[in-house]
């Protein structure tokens, strides 16, 4: 009898959705952009009722990972339909820094595609059966804070856009009119990646641009300042700010209570 | 008897101290610097217990008027004891821009003076019998935000500073390893008196110095972002921003929630 209550739990946690803890359950979901098939990860509060607000989470160079899809359980937990978009391809992840920097130097440098994979991320959490599509954010970290601005940038329909430490620079810059979402920058005052003249660049854009834009830098945080996998030690110009970490997810929470 | 009951009401309105509404009342203090007498106004929750957080409040160019003691009263509202010093003297409020100019220009052009006027101050507040004087903060408007930030630069006791439309230059910079307090500088994003260089100068200076530092630009909002006597007109640098008010005092709220 034991074994059998235990392989019945067994069944139910390898069955979609996965119950990750009492409050929230996630899902694998698959998706296309053209003929590419991608794979992403939803995260929601279980015991949800009615449509909540979703929330697009775009992971860094490496591609969706553990890091990312724990992003979006967090905000699952905050009671937001979390959809941890996969920019790269179904089962293309990086394996190391050389492969991360070429898949993400690949959408970096096509500015229209990194746009459009990442509106067919945007069209699949708003097709969600428990979100409610006028109320939409996106997220992301590094690669993913770059692919939200670009996402702002091309006139996408989402409230807001938080970027977590993502480059700022813009070859193609946001046309004036064009951005609806409000844009939130959180960003390392110390990152040697996207250092003040991109910084600078970036404002001056969003200032055209006549976007409703608030960038915060904090001191003594560097190049990807949430990630606990960056190391602690910021003169290598990528390092994990516990203190910086925890005011931008604060700011983002206050972000949301405004535009949601 | 009606008439006697009034009588007692409004012999008890114009005592101090004086109750404000159903939740604090205010105080005016006179307290000194060197020879120099100073009258400032005290808000504080009418009802607490024990002693609670202080918070100096430093205000605008004009000197201590209606304004900053609004300021001082929606701190107390939040549970904090609030004293908005008085920079100038007792008596001494400009009447117009050019005198304000001139009595802002003396203590912006004396740095030392302005540290030790603020630091009277501070020691006023410290001297509540309400207050725990090991929870302070300081908070400053435009003049007042140049002046909280002159009091970190000084090394004093206080657990955080925030200047709100404050000039960033720093004629005397901060010493490494001086400023003690945690500082948190909302800045109008577009604001023509606070440029770009000025921004990066101060950055730098907080840089070297290794404080602990947070910048908010707010984007399209202009100097005196939180004053609604400021006009509605950003084309002329100087104009209230209700977006960016409201913001700006949340980002306060979550600052205050984190140092004390």
């Amino acid at each position: 009898m034991k074994r059998m209550v235990s392989m019945v739990v067994l069944l139910f946690l390898v069955s979609v959705p996965v119950v990750v803890d009492a409050k929230i359950a996630t899902k694998v979901v698959e998706y296309r952009h053209g003929d590419v098939v991608l794979e992403g990860y939803l995260a929601y509060p279980q015991f949800m009722k009615g449509r909540r607000p979703g929330v697009l989470v775009v992971h860094e160079w490496m591609g969706l990972n553990d890091y990312t899809k724990k992003r979006a359980e967090q905000l699952a937990q905050l009671g937001y339909v979390a959809f941890a978009v996969d920019m790269y391809g179904k089962g293309v992840r990086a394996k190391d820094a050389k492969e991360a920097g070429a898949l993400a130097g690949k959408y970096k440098g096509d500015r229209p595609l990194m746009r459009s994979r990442a509106l067919a991320g945007l069209e699949a959490l708003k097709g969600q059966p428990r979100v409610d599509p006028s109320r939409i954010a996106a997220i992301g970290y590094c690669f993913g804070g770059t692919t939200v601005l670009e996402l702002a940038r091309s006139g996408a329909e989402v409230a807001g856009v938080v970027s977590f430490h993502g480059g700022l620079d813009a070859p193609i810059p946001a046309e004036p009119g064009r951005v609806k979402a409000k844009v939130l920058v959180l960003h390392g005052g110390d990152d040697p990646l996207v250092p003040p003249d991109q910084v600078n660049g970036f404002e001056d854009e969003m200032r055209k641009a006549g976007v409703d834009w608030q960038l915060v830098a904090y001191g003594g945080a560097v190049h990807s300042f949430t990630n606990p996998q960056s190391g602690n030690d910021p003169s290598k110009g990528v390092a994990y700010d516990a203190r910086a970490d925890r005011r931008s997810w604060r700011a983002m929470r206050d972000f949301f209570e405004e535009i949601f």
